[in-house]
Formats: C-alpha cells, structure tokens, sequence
C-alpha cells in the first residue's frame, strides 16, 4: 500500500458525489479530476472538499498520465465512450450500471478489455451488502442445501420523475437489473430464460413512454433452480430489498434493515420501524465496500468481485425481460 | 337452533376423520351415517364414537330421509358422482377440492346446483384461518391501499408417495389449488391468466407421472394487479405458508404459526420454533371454521363464504397452470 | 378409563363457569352437582348446559356419594371450609388460587391432606401454558447452562374495581402469586428472600385499601440466583405475560401470544398484533390442561403437577412480599 | 466552525485509541499532543496516525497554550488530577467514566466548573446510541404516558480478567454505572434509593475481591416509578443491552442491534443473528457521536448532553449500590 492510486470520477451526479465523499476517507486514495458537461454546478461542492482540478472536457482528465482509475458516473449513454477513453488510456475502470443500453458496443468494449491488464468493475452495490452477502455465503456452504427457489422483493419508495423514466431504458434496465444481478450473485449460476409481466398501477401516464412501474419477472436457472423478482417503483413504507434463497435442506431469508431495533407497544399493536427509506441510507455500507474491493483489486492484482461479465449478463436478463413485456412471451437469455 | 343438522360423511379418510371429530363437538350437528368402499377398517374409530351407522354401501346414506346434509370426503374422481345423489336427495353439501378433474361435469352440477335451494361449500378451509382472513380484511378495509402485487408462498413440509402423486391430478390441481383460492379470495377478483414453470427438484422419479414438485405460478388479475405463487412439496423446516397482499399504500404480510413463542439465545445466535410442521396443526381451527360456516349458512339460509362457483375458478386455473406448464406459454384462465 | 369421574363445583363466577364449560368438553368426567350462595343468577346458564342439580347449599355437594372431586372455585376466605369438608368427605379437590389468606389454617389443611390419599391440585394455571412449559423445559435440558437471572413481567390489561381490590388480599396475593409460582416452576428452586417496591401510579386511591398497583419484586433462590418480577396493573395494550431465564450458557425467553402473524407495513411503520388482551384468551389452552392434568392425577394415582405445598410456597413469598412493602426492608421467605 | 479545536489525549488505552480515531476523521478537530506513562508502547500506533507529539509527561500537553480541549481517558484515581489540572489551564474536559471513586474530590473539581467558563462532558457514550435515543425521545413525547416502570438489561458478553476488576472499582462503578447514568436519561429524573443484590456465579473467585458478576438493582425515582436493571458480566451469546420503559399508555422497547437481518430456517427452527458481540461494535456511532457532541458545545457555547453533574449522580448511585450490597439494606442515594 505504499503508492496511492489516483482517480479520476466523470459525472458528479448524486452518485458521483456519493463516490467521491467514500473515497475521500480512504488513506490509499487520491481524486485527481472530475469532470462533468455541468461541473459549474458543482464548484463549491468540490472546493469544500479541497478538489481543485474539475473540468468540463474529459480531455483533462484522460490526458492526465497520473491517473491510474477511472470512475464513471455519467449517463448510461455515454458510458461506452468514457469505457474506451479509459482502456485507450490505459486506466481502470470503475463503470455505473447498466454498461450500455446496446450489446455490440458492449461486447466491443469487453473484448478490448480482455485483451488488456486493466481492472473492470460494474457498479453492482448490493454484492457488497452485510445482508445479501450473509445469503450468499449460506448459500455457498451448502447450509439450505441445493437452491430451488430463489425471491427477490425489490421495491423503491417513489417512483422517479419522467424525464428520468425517459432515459432510464425502462423499469428493468434501471431498478430490476440489480436484482437479475442478485439473481446470479445468489445462484452462483446463470439465467437462461425469463418472463415478465408489468402493469403501470402507480403512475398510468408513464405507459406513455413504454414503461411499467410494478412488475413480476420470473427466471429460469441453468441448474435447474426456479426464481421470482417482484418490482415496484413506489413502496410507501420505505425501500424494500429482501430476498429469500430456499433450498432442499431450508432456506435463508433476509429482511430489511431499520433505523432503530426499538419498538412501541400500545393500543394500535406493536410498532416498529419502517425499512430504511432510501438506498443511499440501506447501501450506505455496500457503497463503501464496492470501492474498497475496486481498489483492492487493482493493488492486488486481483479479478474485481463485479466484473464486466457480470454487467453484460444483467443487462442480457434485461433485455430479455423487456421482450418477454412486450411479446408476452418466455424469453431466452443469450449467452455471450 | 330447535332442529339439529343430520349428517352423512362419504370417505373416511384422513380428512373424513378430521372433519368426524370436529363434528362431534358440535352440538347442532349430528353424525348419521358414514360410508366408505373400505369402512371395515375404521369400524373401531366409529365405534369409539359411538357412530354405529355405517356401511359400504351409498345408498344407505342417500336412501335416508332424515339426513340434511353430506360431506364428500372420498377421492377427487368420485366427487361429482356423490354431489349428483346428494342433489337427487336434496341434501345440502359440503364437498373437498377438487371438486372434479373434468370440466363438463363440473358445470353439469353447477347447473344443477343453481336450481336448487341446496347450500354448496367447498373446503377450501384456508378462507376461515385466521392469518389470511386478517390480511383479507386489511385489504378490505384498504389499509393497503389499491393491490398491486400478491405473494403466496405454500410449501408442504414433506412429498406425498408415488400412488398419491398419480391420483392427485398434479401439483397445481392437488396443492396450488389452495393458493389459486386465495388469490381470488385475498384479491377479491378473478385470475385472468397464469404462467407456470415447475420442476422435479426433490424427487426426479415424479416426472414419470408427468409432475412436478418445485414451482413458480404466476398470475394476472382482473384489475390489473400482479401475483406470483412458489410452491415445493417438501420444506424441511415445516409447512411454510405465507402471503403478501402489497399495494398503494402499504402491505400485508402474514407470517407462519409456532407452537411456541419461545426463543433460546446462545453462541448460535437467536433461535425461534419453525413453522408448525403439518397442515393439520396448522389449519387446526381453519377446519373447524369451515364447518361451523357450513352449518351456518344452513341454518341461517345465507351462501357459503366458498361457493361451487369458487371451486370451479380455482380448477380452471390449475387447469390453466398445467396447460401453461406443458406449453411452456402464458394461458389464460376460462370464464363460466 | 372405564368409570367417569363426578365432580361438584363450588362457585359460579367467572371461573367457575369456565372450567365447567372445559368440563364439559372432556369424555372422562361429569358434573353431578354446581353450589353458590347466588346460584340463582347461573339458573339458566347451568340448564343451557343440561346441568340440574345446582342449589344455595353445599351440603348437597358434600353429602353426594357419587362425587369424588371438587372444584373450589368460591372467594378465598372460604376455601379452607370447602377444602376441609372435601377431606372429610374423601373427595380430591382443586382449589383455585391463594389457598387462604392465613397460614395456620392452611397447614392444618396441609396436614389433613398429608394422611389422606386425596389428589390435591392448586390452580395454577401457567405451569400449563405452552410458553413456559417450553421455558421450563430448555431451563431443565440445561440448555441454558445453570440459572443465574430470572426476570418475569406480568402485567394486567386493566385494573379490577375497588371492591374486587378491597377483598383481593392485596396485588401480591392476587395477582403476583401467578408470577411466585413461575419463579419456582422455572427455577426448580424455592425462593428464600423477596424485597418488593409499590406505588399507586394508575389508581391513586388505592392507596386507601393499603394497595398498590405497580410493583417490583427482587427474589433470591435457594441455588444462588437472582430474580425480578415487575407488575402492573394496566398494560393498556393488552395482557403482557414475558419471562426470561438467562443462565451460564445463554438465555431462554418466551414472548406474548397474538392473535394472527400478519403485520401491517405502512408509513407509520410495521404494526403487529399486540399481545392477547385477556388472561382467559391467553391461557385458554392453559386452563384446559389443568383440568386434564387433575384428572389424570386421579385416573392414575400420580401426583398432581401443582400441589398443595406449591400453593403453601407462593402464598409464603406473597406474605413476605407484603411484608417487605410494608417495612420497606428485605424479609425471608419462612419455610415449611 | 472556522478555528479547528486543538485536543491533547491523556491515556492511550483501548478507549483513548478508539477517541483518537474518531478524531482523526472530523474535519473540526485537531489533535496535538497524547500522553500517557506507556507511551513508548503505542509509539508506531500513533506514527502510523502522522501524531508525532507524544510524550510520558503530561505537563508536555497541559503547558501547550495551543490546546482548548482534554480527554482524559487514564484510569478512574487518575481522574481527578487531571481535571484539576485541565480547569487550571482552562482546557474544555471530556472525562471518562467514573469521574473518580471519592465524592469530596469530585465536590471540589465540581465547584471549580462551576465557577468557570469550561464545557465538561462524561463519557456516557450510550445517551447517544440511536436506539437508547429513540427510547428517550418516545418517552418525552408521552408516548408511552407517564413512566411506570424501567426495565434495564445490560450483560457483557465476558467477563474482565482479575486484574481488571481489581482496580475496576466493582460492578457497580465499572459496569452497572452505565445503567445507572441510563435509568436518569431516559426518565428525565433523580434516581432517589436503590436496593441492590449480586452474587459471583460466573467466577466465584472475584468474591475475594470483594465483587459479583451477577446483579439485580432496584431503582425507585422522585417522580414515583420504579426501575430495575439486570447485570451479568457473561452472556454467551454476546453484549445484552435492552431497555424497555413503561408507561400509562404503553410501553417501548429497545432490542439488541445484530450485524444482519438474516435468518436461517432449518429443522432445527428459525436461527436469526445473536447481538452484537463487543461494546465497540454495539456502540460504534455513539462513540463517534458523543465527541461530536463535545465539540459542538465547545464551538456552539452550549451546555454538553451529558454533564459533570451526570457525571456525579451516576456515581452516587454507584455508591449507595455498593452500600445496599455490603448491608442488604435499600440505601437513598445523596443528594448534591
């Protein structure tokens, strides 16, 4: 740990600056640049931190030979771009998801990838979660058994505005992708068919642009294992994330985590706290850990635990969740 | 409550007993006469009721004036045979699911029924558990809001052996059958349309009978909401049956019985009694729930809480479940 | 199991009604004769339940050879005359709680009982509850090592009327006995020491009767251990009835019952049921099981689980209790 | 927040290290010199810190003119001395608990603070745990109504060498005393007597020591309720720490914090995680929070959350506990 890696962040939205804030308490980090087409806005913000090299030209940031890692945080479009402006460059990469709404620039950019030493690693926070990673690792020692059944219960607590459900690539490119990665974490398998189906209950106006904001999507795993996603853009009570792995010998569940373990008892029954109602509060934790194992893996040379595989095939279940929508049939997932 | 109710019972089977035992302590009701092809080998457990009348013969049963009312407890395939003799005889009826594995004569009876003033209930006898008529009643009183989504999950605690599995008609028509009822029950509207997958996950050897024992059911309401249905015919930990009614304002959740509420704290961590480990137990007072509501509804001259009609729904959509199984395609469910 | 047992009960108040209504529901014993100073009142409650011999006069229970057990059931002061005229009679005798206000003539029954070869059971009803009983027996199993803390909470839903306070012996006598009993059926232990704080804190003008509706009890067990019972008189979300026995090796807790397993999650939280409202709810099954075990204790010539000398021992630690409010000071539990 | 706050530590034990750490993450703060007798020991510690003034001699730190703040985190008979000495040269003082073991000093120090301008705040670190702090804040509102009764559970998961407890003042100083300082936060009010018993059930060797492992403390308040805290210095299963306060209107309850919300049904039962094992983990934040809450009153000139005064009254308690212990007598506590 005796050289610091220096960074560079692309986008300085509401996750940019999540990122930013997390590295700035680690020891073994440096953020050298942030660039972003509107870092005007965020001036202070980076002064306050005492970050004094922000552009709006990547061009400062990809020129610049001391940066060794590359965190975009940009638009989903614009990912790709960045993705081969850092292989160029020869800078890790730390990449938002999804990767991209199109598979042959995806793919392009995998295979330059794997043609280079660089570290890829897809920003899928919940492998980094207390809670799902305690399921995994049930899992994994065999103590429910063999899986057969896999629930995923993923809800928001609000639904976005439109203009983000406009850019999003839908509900299932957007929210559910990180439960078909948690599909696959959990499993330790892959997804090789779905069925969705979807319905706009909450907002109906939002069927404008093609969308849904409650859904049902239900997987197919290659070992023969059954699973179900249950989605809504609006939880009232807060954001729910559970899961439930069960298997031949039991099963392993994981609730929501709360605020307090303290609860009122009175003539309405007993209360207690809601789940946590934001992901920013629930993941807290994940999102550190996510860049942890990101840099971790760049000093130890090591293959990143979320890697740009794993970001194609999320983004394959997507895909084929969304046909699955609109054709109302089973859908096969393609297979790199 | 001058007059008590006279009952016949065909089938002395498991359930037959069952619904014997809570009879006799019911004081408005009396036991006339059971029959059974196979009655010799229960004539010790009618004795030590002091039920002396009993036979192998139906037609000592449907010959007897003095009786109100018959439970049809004998195998599905005799089921509508039983309820033709008990129209004929006027004789109210209280009759097991399935109520058939055939649809026309089904509706033959139903037809039947309608001309008649007989009382028809069938024993879906989860309607009358106190945990999902309480998450009925949140959703009636739309404490949840609108439905959006609805999760049942009904795990058996161990397979049933190969002769049942053959005569069951299949998982969806023996076991899911009960959930296809609480759909529409919890819902309060009709099941448009259901997918299934399925697998022979605990014991391959069923797939000579065409069945399966893992499951996800999914399905589309009337009214727009969404549902999905995880079955397995073998929980180790005990029969697991839970529900979420979840929707725009909240959600209802019922958990499992225990036979305790006791936790032992240790090195291991908190440990809590499982699921109560039989449907017996679990259901215990849903049984005798069911029967008083029979009786009920004779006496009172009221409609059953679980008509014919929802007898036949939840068969044309364990119909449509394995259609959708063997096609591999979304099915939609056959109105009457 | 070949003869009925005959039993007369002593006292039509609530619980006498309710045990003859358990009663009633047993095959092995029948109830020849009911007695009440205001048996007039209970007239056509007895007749619904085809019970004929009831009179004002007792010496028609006692005079009836056809009875072998009493059920004592009448106010306190006038047990020892029922328990002593039982003895006289050669019927056994379940007497509810406290057995008397005065030692002495308790001990003379105690005695008399003692040479005879009567069945004498104390109605305390909890040793019976499923809760505890699990309890009790992860304390025995040594499932959590030796004992060193005993905590009861035993708090009512709402506090009896002025006059009920005023001939109840005081809340130790009354309502604390229940929780003296616990800590020696868990415990397996006699307590040796109690040390108890009152206060009026629901009803101020309790004060008048000497009474107290909130208190604290400190035990010391004869093995070492400590012990903690806190009492209210209102709990006003329901009958609050928590134990915890917390040893070398970990901690045994038993938790309220409720009602249904659904819990509400909306904005305000996750609403659950609160605990049973009602301590004839609550011990429903409890009660039931007293009288089995009575009666088997006949059937079977075995002891009684809950004997005279259990119902001399609870009485003893609610004198010192008493006593302890009283001098503000520790005071020794005297033995037999 | 324009000055940084220039802090020197005394004593570099495990609690000084961990203050130091959170230290070193605020942004506000500074500090400048750490002495304790065994510096030498924690040379690389600090090093690695980039904290290079360091010292054996305290007068290094108290002559340092830069210096506003102190924390002096020695052992308890050290306390007082360096408070003295803090008020000299006009140093804010955060001070571990217990301020010392005698009164007639802590009376003095007391006097001097309150003719000084100084902010002194006492390491009750768990005022500022967020579930402790919920308990307070639903007590306040009348959540719950008036308060009747505190319940206090408080075991450590194991228990302190013989050395530790030789110098560690007693159970009551050393551990209960957190309690103590809880059972006034939460009620808002004076804890007026204590009646106190314990006993060595986990090492019958400390009573040479003149200590116990296993307590019951009762409390009774000026306001009228009551109070109880349960101590064991070994709970297997990991750090206890539970409160439940009730009232006229219901009760509310803190359980333990577990590291996740998952649990494991198997045939064994429904296994969820134990708390969490060590006070470090449990009560992480609120270190961090209770020296933010220092420094805020040091820049904000307002009056510590947790005070001097607190400081005394907790010990107080203390004492009359240990008095009640030796005599088996309830003692009132001393009033400033």
């Amino acid at each position: 740990m005796t050289n610091k890696i220096t960074v560079g962040v692309i986008g300085i939205g509401r996750i940019g600056k999540l990122h930013i804030d997390n590295i700035l308490a680690m020891k073994q980090v440096e953020i050298k640049c942030v660039v972003d087409p509107y870092i005007d806005q965020a001036a202070d913000w980076l002064e306050e931190r005492h970050i004094t090299s922000y552009s709006t030209d990547h061009s400062l940031l990809f020129s610049d030979k001391e940066i060794n890692a590359v965190l975009i945080c940009s638009p989903t479009d614009t990912h790709i771009t960045y993705i081969n402006l850092a292989i160029e460059n020869n800078m890790h990469i730390f990449c938002e998801k999804p990767i991209s709404f199109f598979d042959d620039e995806t793919l392009t950019a995998y295979n330059a990838i794997k043609n280079s030493n660089l570290k890829v690693q897809i920003g899928f926070n919940r492998r980094f979660d207390h809670n799902y990673d305690q399921v995994k690792e049930l899992v994994l020692q065999k103590q429910i058994g063999d899986l057969h059944l896999l629930r995923i219960t993923s809800r928001d607590p609000e639904p976005p505005n439109h203009d983000y459900v406009k850019h999003s690539g839908g509900l299932f490119m957007d929210m559910s992708i990180h439960d078909f990665d948690m599909a696959r974490f959990i499993s330790g398998c892959e997804v090789t068919e779905v069925y969705a189906t979807g319905a706009a209950l909450i907002d109906p106006s939002i069927k404008e642009f093609g969308d849904v904001d409650t859904a049902i999507i239900q997987l197919k795993f290659e070992n023969g294992a059954l699973g179900v996603i249950d989605n809504s853009r609006q939880a009232k009570y807060g954001y729910d994330q559970r899961i439930e792995a069960f298997g031949s010998n039991g099963s392993a569940e994981s609730d929501n985590d709360t605020k307090t373990q303290v609860h009122l008892t009175n003539e309405a029954g007993v209360i207690s706290n809601p789940p946590l109602h934001f992901f920013l509060e629930r993941y807290e934790n994940a999102y550190q850990a996510e860049l942890k194992g990101f840099f971790n893996s760049i000093e130890q040379n090591s293959e990143p635990s979320c890697t740009f595989l794993d970001g194609i095939m999320a983004q394959r279940i997507a895909q084929a969740a969304k046909e699955s929508l609109e054709t109302g049939l089973p859908v096969k997932v393609k297979t790199v």
